[in-house]
Parts: structure tokens; C-alpha cells; sequence
């Protein structure tokens, strides 16, 4: 490999269990399968390993490449790796495609062992517990009793959080970034017109659509464009964008005429290609659900008793998703609750997806953190 | 009326134009007709006349109502009336459908005389300079020289701001609330959200959905529910909804959950059920061009060194569609150029739509303000 801090050639794992899995919903599942990779050597005791979660659209692959091609590098690739902030010469780190996913995990893609046709949105709603639950027999199948961490942004980051309340023995730092303890109104509503989006897509076929052959493109690709927009900064996007006109001129028609459109309707395109609608649709259910102190009358200090985790948590200042005041929610009832909190308000232009950069102060408190822990 | 404050029962009137108007856009409409309302009463001088311009889904019925249904008061009829803020014992006030739209003045929906079908797509885009020439054509044919005031929210406060431009010996105040400069990427980037949902509803027929006897309410609904998102307040949005529950328990599934869910369902059906798709993506593209000061490369000191007027300026704490950081570019620039200038930042929860709201504080120092125009 060229890139001497790449965890290099991976290859994705794949693993079958055949106990039935409990949803929150109500529903079950009979058995399952999760795809991850995994980077560095687990130690004799099993002390040094690091899950990292993923968030709506990630994956498994968080880091290295398939064969040579340098742009299929993982979606965490700048973090892990040796040397990297999360080092692979200290830790195990293991990825995995979450349940429900359309990367390889069982899901809406996946065959229904009851009809033998493809689940589509029969396929039951997956909630970030019962990610945690399966990510819990991952862990056992490894021969991990503890995480030395879990890590994760955003979505990620309630996993993270997930875990220190479901399994408070097994997870020992807990690393929440640019996340929150639930989300807020406008959150769920930019979710509902997204899903709105897709739902309402003729292609749609009441999420039987794989069968049909085809797909709900135009729905899947506003989902994206909406939620592009939240994942930026509004400055950033002026910085990046501003009124450039993509003509030098204005033509005074609905083809592209500003830059910034250009740039949506190409990521939204991109993702339509390859991203599965029911998974999408799932995911921002399972962000709209995710609420610890739901089950404590709302109260988050009560709901986060139980963990028993150092925490690392960070928040930039130009995310208006999760912003730095969600974090503080977090810190706040994690300070309630006795527990030992690093925290970060880190300023960075890049809006939520600035946990993604390799920022250099976001990294270097990241490496500080992980360097201390001890495996 | 049961309300001494209203204007009471109104009817629209309807005005003809032969003579062609050239458009921004390089086309050119060879006649046009607009709808219009007034309240109170012209003076013999003409100099107590003042205009009210709509926003995205705004109409020229401002005040009062029509028979005797309570329903139908006018979108500003908390500020427009005798005794109200706007007070039609002082002024004489005209509300119009501006050109495009579709409440009546010529618009998509309206018979193009060049080949006896409706214009449908084939209506040229229109902006907000068009606008304003076609509103002087009223004050023309209403005998006003001179506005003493002409005021708007939003994308009605743009044209507030470009009569001060165009046709600066015409208008004596401009108030411009709720409203910015121009739209910033961001800003371009949730309309461009919109109109792809518009364009991409199979329903849509490239414009020409009347003919084929439907409507894109599909992409109208989603493109209503992405607006009212940016005019709420995130906070507004917490107060009011919350993560309230639709059945009081979850029931993981695709229906209503969130009261925020069916709250944003029912905007967007409403607003599908009687809007026209054509004049919102005119609407969202007269936004987007809106930059006086595009043609001076973009200082907006020397664009705005042609404006005569005084100005009343508002914006709101919490409008993160147009926040106060862009009011206070207008008045910047206004000041830079000497201009009288009065300008609010007023504390209000209710983020872009608080400019519609009869908010205390807001009403008063607009009250003040035009109790103080000499007529």
C-alpha cells in the first residue's frame, strides 16, 4: 500500500446466529447475519478491543481498501489504522454492518426464511437497542466479554451510548460524537419528509419494489438531498458555494443555474444508486426512536444510571443537527450520574459532518483519549 | 362584522394590461392582468397609499373577509384595519396577486393568448424586479405617484426593498421585515429540495399537469413540508410538539408516531390541495435570483446608493431562514449610503413566520412607525 498508515487489503467477515433476536418492537427475528472487518490483532486477554459504530449511511468497512483501489477506502479510514488516532498497533477494532442494513447484514434485502422472497418492508423496525443486542452476539462470537471502547458519530454515537446503558459491564470508555440523547422535533420532521419522500415514490410499491425491478429512485434521492442540507453548515455551504453560478450567467430556467444545486442533485443521484430505501427509512426510524430516558418519564439522569463507562464526547460548533448544545445534555447527566466525562466543543466549520474530517485539534484530542486507555 | 377592527367584507378587483411588459428573463408578456384588493380610503393627493406584498403563497387578499365567513380573513388582517398597526383610517392599503401567481393575476393557470392553451410551464419566470414594474402599472392605473409606504415580510419584504431601487422617487418608506439581501446557498439549497420533488412527481408532466387533469400533489406536498420546516423555529418546534406521541405509545411503523409527523402531513396536504406547482417553482426561482446587488458585482453598499426611501427594518430572534445577521446587512448598507433607517431585532419564538404573528412588541413599533408617515 502506498498510504503507510493504512490498515491495508481487508476483507469482510461474515457470521450466522441461529438464537432468535427479540426486537423492541415486539417483533423477532429467527436468526441473522452480520458482515464486519476487523483491523488489528486481538490481544491474549481480549482487553483491546474497539467497536465502532456506524451512523445512516456507513458500513462495515471502516477503514482500509478491496484490492489496490484506493477509493474503496473505508468510510472512517482517516481515524483507524496504525499510527492513526484509533492506532491498530494497540487496538482490535472491529466493524460491522448494523442489522437492517443493506451492506450485507440481514436485512430488507435479505431472503425471508419464512417465504423465501425478499423481506422488503416486512422486514421488522430495528431500533439502536437491538443493534446494540446484535453487536452484543458479535462480541461473543469474538471472545470479547468487555469493549475497551465503542466509538461512534451521530447515529453511532447513541450505539455508543446504547451500550453503556444495555451491557454497563461490557463497555469500558464510551466515545459519543457530534450525537444526542434523542432527537428534537425539527429532527423527526426533517426524518418524516424524507421518509415522506420515499414512501410517497410510485416505485415505491409499498417496500416491495426489489421484486418489481426497480426502485424508488426519485424518492431515495430527495431523502438524500434533504438531509445533505442538514448535514452542512449553512456557512460552510456559503464558503463552498455561495450564489456561484454554474453558467457564469443566469439562464433563467429549472436546469442547474447555482452551483449548490448541482452539487445536491449529484449527491442525491449517487446515493439513489446504490442505497437501500427500506434501509433508509429504517435508519431514520431508528434515530427517531432512540430515547434512553423514554422508559424514565424523560428524566435522562435517571436513564443514565446504570452506565458504569468513562465517557469521551465531542460536539462541533457549526453543527446545527446535533449541536453542541445536545452533547451538553449528555455531559450534563453523565456529571449528574458521577461519571468520568471528557468533553470537546470543537470548532470546526464543517456542520455534523465535521466528525468525519480529520480536523487536526478533533483528532488530536481523539488520540489523546485513546492513547490513556489502558489494555 | 363581529370584529370592529376589520375591514370588513371586501371584493377583489381586476385590472388589464396591454401594454407588453419586458421581463427580466429577456421574455417579454404582451399583456397581463392583475388582482388586487384595497382598504380604506384614497386621499385627494394620492399620498396616503400604501402596499402590501405577499410572500411565497401569499394573495392580494391581506384584510378582511369575504361574505360573512370568519375563515376567510386576509393573511395580514392582524395588522391591516381601523385602528390596527396599519391603520385604514390613516392609509389607504392595496394588497396584490403579483404576477405569476395563482389566485387570479396572470400565472400558469391562466390562457396563453398565443395559442388558446393554459401557460402551464410555458409562463415565463418571473422576478422580483418584474414584479415590482408590474405593481407600478397598478399604482398608475390606482393614480399614485407615490407610495408612503411600501412593506412586506420575507420575499414580500424583497420587494419592499426593490421599489426603493427601481423606482426610488416613487416610494417614501420601505419596510422590509423578516428578509435578506439575497438568498444564501443554504437557502437556495432547501428551494432546490423543493422544486426537485415538483419536477420529479411523475405528475408533474413537464408543467402541463392541468391539461392532463391532475395535479403533482406529491411533490407539492413534500415540497410544503420542507418549507414550513425552515419557518418554524427548532425551539417553536420543541414547545409545541415535542417528541408527543400521536397514540401515547410507540407502534413502530410508517403511520403518524410523532405529533410533529402529522402535523407536518396535514400542512403539506392542505397546501397540495389548493396551490399551484408552476407559481411555487416560479415563486422559490424569484427567491433564489433575488441580488440587487448582483449587477454590481455584488457590493451591496453601491446597490442599494440609488434607494431614496426611509426604511423600517425588522428581523427575529429566531428565524434561522432569513436570521437577523442578514436584516443587518440591509441596514449596513443602508447606512453606508445614509439612509433614515429604523430597525428591530424583536425576541420572538416563532422563527420566519413570526413576521405574520401579532406579536406585542413587534406590532407596536411597527404602529409607531407608521402613525409617524405624514400623509
Amino acid at each position: 500500500m502506498s498510504n503507510s498508515h493504512s490498515v491495508g487489503v481487508v476483507t469482510p467477515q461474515r457470521v450466522r446466529f441461529d438464537t432468535p433476536l427479540a426486537l423492541k418492537s415486539g417483533a423477532s427475528l429467527p436468526s441473522f447475519e452480520l458482515v464486519y472487518e476487523t483491523y488489528g490483532t486481538l490481544n491474549a486477554t481480549a482487553s483491546n478491543a474497539v467497536l465502532v459504530c456506524h451512523a445512516l449511511s456507513g458500513s462495515h468497512h471502516v477503514a482500509g481498501t478491496y484490492g489496490d483501489d484506493p477509493k474503496s477506502a473505508g468510510w472512517w479510514d482517516n481515524l483507524v489504522g496504525p499510527g492513526k488516532p484509533l492506532d491498530t498497533n494497540k487496538f482490535f477494532v472491529v466493524g460491522v454492518n448494523n442489522l437492517g442494513g443493506c451492506y450485507g447484514s440481514t436485512g430488507p434485502l435479505s431472503i425471508n426464511p419464512e417465504n423465501g422472497r425478499r423481506y422488503g418492508a416486512d422486514f421488522p423496525l430495528v431500533t439502536v437497542e437491538d443493534w446494540v443486542a446484535a453487536q452484543a452476539r458479535l462480541a461473543d462470537h469474538l471472545g470479547i466479554d468487555a469493549w475497551a471502547g465503542v466509538l461512534g458519530g451521530s447515529l453511532g454515537g447513541m450505539q455508543a451510548l446504547e451500550w453503556s446503558l444495555q451491557f454497563p459491564e461490557r463497555i469500558r470508555h464510551a466515545l459519543v460524537i457530534a450525537s444526542a440523547p434523542k432527537l428534537s422535533a425539527q429532527n423527526i420532521a426533517f426524518n418524516e419528509v424524507a421518509r415522506q419522500a420515499i414512501l410517497s415514490d410510485p416505485d415505491f410499491h409499498q417496500g416491495h419494489y426489489v421484486e418489481r425491478g426497480v426502485v424508488p429512485v426519485t424518492g431515495l434521492r430527495l431523502a438524500r438531498m434533504i438531509g445533505h442540507i442538514t448535514y452542512l453548515s449553512d456557512d460552510q455551504m456559503g464558503e463552498k458555494f455561495g450564489r456561484q453560478l454554474r453558467h457564469g450567467e443566469r439562464r433563467f430556467n429549472y436546469d442547474v443555474e447555482f452551483e449548490v444545486e448541482s452539487y445536491l442533485r449529484y449527491q442525491g443521484d449517487k446515493f439513489a444508486g446504490f442505497f437501500d430505501a427500506n434501509t433508509y427509512l429504517m435508519m431514520t426510524k431508528a434515530l427517531d426512536y432512540f430515547d434512553p430516558a423514554y422508559d424514565f418519564g424523560g428524566d435522562l439522569d435517571a436513564a443514565l444510571a446504570r452506565a458504569k463507562a468513562d465517557f469521551f464526547v465531542a460536539s462541533f460548533s457549526t453543527d446545527w443537527r446535533f449541536s453542541p448544545a445536545r452533547s451538553r445534555e449528555i455531559v450534563s447527566a453523565l456529571l449528574h450520574n458521577r461519571r468520568r466525562v471528557a468533553y470537546a466543543e470543537i470548532d470546526c466549520p464543517a456542520g455534523h459532518d465535521s466528525f468525519l474530517l480529520d480536523d487536526r485539534h478533533y483528532h488530536a484530542l481523539l488520540r489523546a483519549y485513546l492513547e490513556n486507555i489502558a489494555v
